[in-house]
């Protein structure tokens, strides 16, 4: 009996201990959340209060234990908002924080959540989850950061929505150094990953698994069923770059760039989903590097990018590469894909510059093809036949094509009997997802491919039930991916529309007051007449200035010191057939110095600019997503448009996009055009600059460098139809031949010439 | 009822079944055996009638299930040898082969055994056990091959003796090149490798897993219970280039190298013996590049070697290293070794080149440190005390000592706090083996230790029994490794010596038919006088020819053509006390002109030769163990000794060892020496050179290239107490200043100069 009766009593403690572990500890300020951390015992909740926290760096250091962690959460989830210089560690084993809203400021470490304190505080069996980071980004886009640093094992990333990052950095990246992170399994699931902007030039993917450094390591990270929606920020969106890591039923909505296999081994990708659009040739699918990698069940849909952002990109490798370049592709498996309106699906041996050994060390030169690589049960569908399923850039006799199908002719010059040309009907379930039928059951049995067990939705793959693509079947409606079941229970992505209003004003004091009281996506409309400014015009928000009868143009007369409008982050000006005049000394569009934390942009149209010291001048960190110039007038300007401050030779520069076009620079004494990018590095494409249909008279008079236009390092140049007369130097452009840059259809009279050089020397990114 | 008598039949069909399965087939010849394989079946014995198989080149292709094999034996083990021009490949699963002995022959392939007999057939869970490979070397030294080449998955290597292969190319070798091979968790167990004769340069691996092209790739190869006996084939016995390994319990016997993990991540080195003795500086222990690696409970015993053939020998890597080159060593893991008469066990940084900068290629330049790399739980004992136990080549900031102890004082520059000097006890349990006691039960217990789970001996390690060095107890008696549990069951091993006998010989016929007639190890004893000698004496065996008055030698005057003495392979040729004597035409002693299978040697001590147009010549495939000449006196000849056609510049050379001592050389015209080596990489640790306590003279009068003794690229050289008097040549020598090479002690008359050149420019090998 007195056995019982202690069996009892030690039944009743624990209870006892179960009921207070069951703690919920309300927290309204900094010293009771550290208070509260510090005596956490599992099973407690931590709830913060809802309400602003501002400049909270939060050490969330505890230990609780499997199916008991201790919880840091908000009241009410999206009530708890984390502001000013704030950032979370955590620290110790089953913690999990959820609901909480990162917004209105930024990290001041290295990080906003990192998985570890210190390196011998690590977080296992974590999970940070149903939380939102947005625009929580440094002022300073050459500050480097992570929103996310995933360390120790175990942990979770789920269900959360992060978007907005503009300065450099992957948002989330997962860590490997040291044994204590290695085969991590962490799961980073039904995340949304909201738009990220273009950065300019490298750093700036969505994900990255690793490192070059630890590219040897076993990371087995799981990311799967998350959302990226226009994750924009380089070429890269995922850079896997460790080992055994699993893509799975992801989305890649719209993303201008691609899934990347950069360094490591033995990935796996399955069941994705890629979606382009007829308009963007960025939008990439995935590319392939180094051994082993197994690509199978993923579906891509008008995907319209090349050679690096070609829908499946499998590169030539370097001899012997070093760690950090490019391994050989060897041992992949790509089956049972769907490739629907992406023209040419297969580029192979992307990356091949054999032609450059004179310009580059013979450790860059990329000459080894794919080997042991298998292509098979893969459907090509266009609906508009094309018959250039391939693109090869070197030989493709490494791989071997078994049992693929297309619905167009093949006359690319690599012909494999494996790619059989069929009558196909297709049947269109829904947006985004087709459908074509093969008449014929026949797959092609590779070696493992039992391993192969399911198509895109989950439905089996048996001897019996088995079909080349992607689907193997679907049912009427099925949707091909939900957004809504991607992100958090509580914030809405989606913005509500304001309908842009048109303010008309006919005097200085108006504009003024027009242009800061005006809400994003406005119009401002002048009344014909000279404006005379004394002041600076600040933009932080997208307006239009547009003159009221455009047969009869408005004048803005600038006396202001120093410059006529400060471009500031997220400032969009549109001006749309304006006269501008300066006093000769002004910038007429100028960013500001610094912490230009987010993309600004300028669109010129049928507008006269003169009497300028320069035409648009910008900061090292400034980087705008467009400069366009579209017929109008610049003259008597000392310089012109100057994109052209990046100059770490990191592959950055200060604009995605520069379009002139149909434009007449008269007068303007030194550059008309500087848009610069330095640093070679292949994989980071970028600078598009179209100069187009312009004229270009009487200006380079003071130009020191004898070049009217520079364009060094950009990418993406077309030039055409120009004229160009009377300018005194001695060179009008040099083009970059190797990146298929020519003169088209210019005039040049008395003004230099334009030059191509075949290979441009540039300093190596590292 | 009918279903149970269903049933019944059922039962009986597969009853009889299964006994026509279990069939024996004896075959006698190729055609029974062709015919025998081809209609094999779960179950069947294929065997051989006991005789001598010549040039039997087998494809052994079948399919076994599991549980039932199909095996191909020897009627009795060891009584089936196949000979010739022969090899075996298997394809299919479930092969077994057993009790064969390969000797007297070689194959006509790349391989004696192959698990693949083409890229679609190929071995998996089949295995080579109990048999013998013995000698089965390729005539030509420089045509490769190997003798077992593991392909699939599953197969086994087990309990096989081999021995004595002398040509370029790893003995055992592991092929990853397909998703066919990797993963593929093969037994290499129980084996005893016999010695390996010493190779002469690389490429003379005993094992070898993968290379640098498959070195990212899983092996998962387990390579467990084997008996590494003087194999010396190259300064690696098992050179590990792929991940995921494991060596565990292996006995490495007075083998001239290392077991290196040469490329690839995350080997596990577990309770592995390693054992050397007072006289030899070749014998190693682990070199350790790259990730993740596991070197838990080895015995290190009475190694003796230093840098790249250190006891653990921890390298520097090239920064973002080429493929094939050397990474750098992180995530390191060296706990509970035990380190016995080891003088000094760790030497860090090895490899360090910085020095070199000006003559290496930055890609060359081994300036990354390890780093996140623990050393716990260590002992080192020496019987006397030697107060260096850490050499660094480099700062040691990247690695964590906890709790190593050691009897000796640290004097080394490096002084970790880990590293803690102690009195130790020590019990002398048996031969080998030494279990020094130390008075602090204190572990450290870093990161994953608990996956330590045992000693050496198997013994359990638990939080109340453990000890820091490999052994936690040991029985009274208890053997550190019995010889007898490696190999077959029934080859011996140990050849039964025979007793050497004394002839003497008194004419040119006696002389005659004394060398042809004698055993290996027989002297052959002249009595004093003038022996003319008409034709060339050939030497395939151990043999002394002395002077039976060594104060009134025998002179032998060659009237022979071409050459006094023929060194055919494994002719060793001690000469005592002889005067040799020439027509100024031949060679005194020369090589086969190829086909030198194995070594030759040649010892001359107190013998002159003169009158020779040269002394040594020897074949490009030709190497020489050792070429001594002790207080001997050649003179009056065109050239001297000649060890310089291994041109390949791939690392190899002619002779292992050379030592002249205490000779006088008078009158040579050219050269007095030429032994070379070429080709840079450091791992390849080859020539040996003594020079020492010679006088030349009135030498080098002919000689085109001024340079008197030539041993470019050799490594190891001492040059000392020489003298050098009126030889009209500019260089009498060029030493190796890096390589620790310097004059000493030498007396230069008339003679030129002795140069020492720091870094030496040589070819790249790769």
């Amino acid at each position: 009996m007195k056995k019982y009766l202690t069996i009892l009593s030690c039944l009743l403690i624990l209870f006892s201990c179960k009921e207070t572990l069951n703690n919920e500890i309300l927290i309204s300020n900094e010293d009771e959340l550290i208070s509260a951390i510090s005596n956490a015992k599992p099973g407690d909740e931590l709830i913060l209060k809802n309400g602003v926290y501002e400049d909270l760096q939060i050490k969330f250091i505890a230990n609780g234990v499997e199916g008991n962690p201790i919880t840091l959460k908000a009241e009410t989830p999206g009530k708890v908002s984390i502001e000013g210089e704030s950032n979370l560690q955590l620290g110790g084993s089953y913690l999990v924080v959820e609901g909480l809203h990162f917004k209105n400021g930024h990290t001041p470490t290295g990080q906003v959540i990192r998985f570890k304190v210190n390196d011998t505080l690590i977080a296992n069996h974590s999970k940070f989850t149903n939380c939102v980071i947005e625009e929580f980004t440094q002022p300073d886009r050459d500050v480097s950061d992570h929103w996310v640093e995933l360390w120790g094992r175990h942990n979770e990333l789920s269900n959360n929505y992060i978007t907005g990052k503009s300065n450099f950095g992957p948002t989330v990246m997962v860590m490997l150094k040291g044994n204590e992170h290695i085969k991590n399994y962490h799961q980073i699931v039904n995340n949304h990953f909201g738009p990220r902007p273009r950065k300019g030039g490298p750093h700036g993917e969505t994900m990255q698994l690793g490192d070059s450094g630890t590219s040897m390591t076993p990371s087995h990270t799981n990311v799967e069923n998350n959302l990226f929606e226009r994750c924009n920020g380089e070429v890269e969106i995922i850079s896997s770059k460790s080992n055994n890591n699993t893509f799975k039923n992801n989305v890649f909505f719209e993303s201008e760039g691609s899934l990347v296999l950069r360094h490591g081994n033995y990935a796996n990708i399955d069941g994705n989903i890629f979606i382009g659009n007829d308009n963007s040739e960025f939008i990439g699918g995935i590319r392939v590097i180094n051994t082993g990698h197994w690509i199978t069940n993923n579906y891509f849909y008008k995907l319209k990018g090349n050679i690096f952002r070609a829908p499946l990109a499998v590169m030539n490798g370097i001899p012997k590469s070093p760690l950090n370049r490019y391994n050989q592709v060897t041992d992949a498996v790509m089956a049972y894909n769907s490739f629907i309106d992406c023209k040419t699906p297969f580029h192979f041996s992307v990356g091949s510059n054999v032609s450059q050994s004179n310009v580059l060390p013979k450790s860059e030169i990329r000459s080894a093809r794919p080997i042991r690589t298998v292509v098979a049960n893969n459907i090509l569908y266009n609906e508009t036949p094309f018959n250039y399923p391939i693109k090869n850039y070197d030989k493709v006799d490494g791989v071997l094509f078994k049992n693929n199908y297309t619905n167009s002719e093949n006359k690319s010059e690599v012909k494999p009997s494996g790619l059989i040309t069929v009558q196909m009907e297709v049947n269109t379930v829904s947006e985004f997802l087709k459908t074509p039928k093969v008449n014929s059951d026949k797959v092609y049995n590779g070696f493992d491919f039992q391993t192969i067990e399911t198509d895109l939705f989950g439905n089996k793959r048996t001897s019996e039930n088995n079909k080349v693509g992607a689907i193997l079947n679907t049912a009427k409606n099925t949707v091909l991916f939900d957004k809504s079941n991607y992100g958090t229970d509580w914030f809405i992505t989606e913005k509500e529309k304001i309908e842009p209003k048109t303010v008309t004003v006919v005097s200085k004091e108006d504009l003024v007051t027009a242009i800061k009281e005006s809400n994003s996506g406005d119009i401002i409309s002048l009344k014909s007449g000279t404006y005379n400014i004394t002041e600076t015009l600040s933009i932080n928000k997208n307006i239009t200035l547009t003159s009221s009868d455009k047969n009869n143009k408005a004048t803005l007369m600038f006396t202001s010191s120093g410059k006529a409008f400060e471009m500031k982050p997220k400032g969009i000006l549109h001006i749309d057939a304006v006269i501008l005049k300066g006093n000769n000394e002004q910038v007429a569009f100028k960013t500001l110095d610094k912490n230009m934390t987010s993309a600004f942009g300028l669109w010129l149209k049928d507008t006269e600019i003169s009497d300028f010291n320069s035409v648009l001048e910008v900061s090292k960190g400034a980087f705008a997503d467009t400069v366009s110039v579209r017929n109008s007038l610049i003259k008597n300007c000392a310089k012109g448009i100057q994109l052209n401050k990046e100059t770490n030779d990191k592959g950055d520069y200060n604009s995605e996009f520069v379009y002139v076009i149909g434009s007449t620079f008269d007068n303007v004494g030194e550059e008309v055009l500087n848009y610069y990018r330095g640093g070679y590095d292949e994989s980071t494409i970028g600078g598009n600059l179209k100069f187009t249909n312009n004229t270009i008279m009487n200006s380079g008079k003071m130009e020191k460098n004898n070049i009217l236009i520079k364009n060094r390092g950009i990418v993406n140049v077309e030039f055409a139809d120009n004229t160009f007369k009377n300018n005194p130097v001695k060179v009008v452009a040099i083009l970059w031949g190797e990146k298929g840059q020519k003169p088209e259809n210019n005039t040049v009279v008395n003004s230099g010439e334009i030059k191509v050089v075949q290979n441009l020397k540039l300093k190596l990114m590292y």
